[in-house]
């Protein structure tokens, strides 16, 4: 996916002191986070999100915004920040891994 | 909710037998499964997650055979299979819990 290369690109400009800085930062900030304080956490701008999505500063802003958004934009956005989404159903005593939205991102990538 | 406490009836009427039959019948599928999986395997059909969602029989089919979706839909469903949905971005040495769709599920309920 070209976002996912133009996101290791800027990564690669960061110098490897500043890419762990920006973790340590983020684990520092806690488990719970809104997209806006992770990508913050993260030492990323929302022009270099909009970047790796191929969207404008303004269409960042506007994500980070929403209460509700597809799954694929989640992802995405999520993906622009090198990680990886994971989406789990808790039930009282176990947890599943739900796959569709798996099965998507590798499509997407492929 | 109404849509969790006309699950919550569902659910009632199944004996604690069933109940704990579907929950290890779950776990034996293993962790990762799609939503039409993940409804089986707890003994549940289309119409009863129908019911819960209020919504019919056949929408819940549509809603399974998506490969993208609303997180809210996403979440709805989940809940009326009496799951709740968590939302992780993970990254090489840590993970966060996405918090913007965690409110909106407290202003749904509340």
């Amino acid at each position: 996916m070209a976002g996912r290369r133009s996101f290791a690109e800027l990564r690669a400009r960061m110098s490897p002191e500043a890419q762990t800085q920006a973790t340590v930062e983020a684990q520092r900030l806690g488990e719970e986070m809104d997209l806006a304080e992770m990508r913050r956490a993260l030492k990323l701008s929302q022009e270099e999100i909009g970047q790796a999505l191929q969207i404008n500063q303004g269409s960042v802003a506007k994500i980070e915004r929403r209460a509700d958004m597809y799954v694929s934009t989640l992802r995405r956005f999520v993906e622009a920040m090198g990680g990886e989404l994971e989406i789990v159903a808790r039930f009282a005593d176990h947890s599943v891994k739900i796959r569709n939205f798996s099965d998507l991102s590798e499509k997407a990538q492929g």
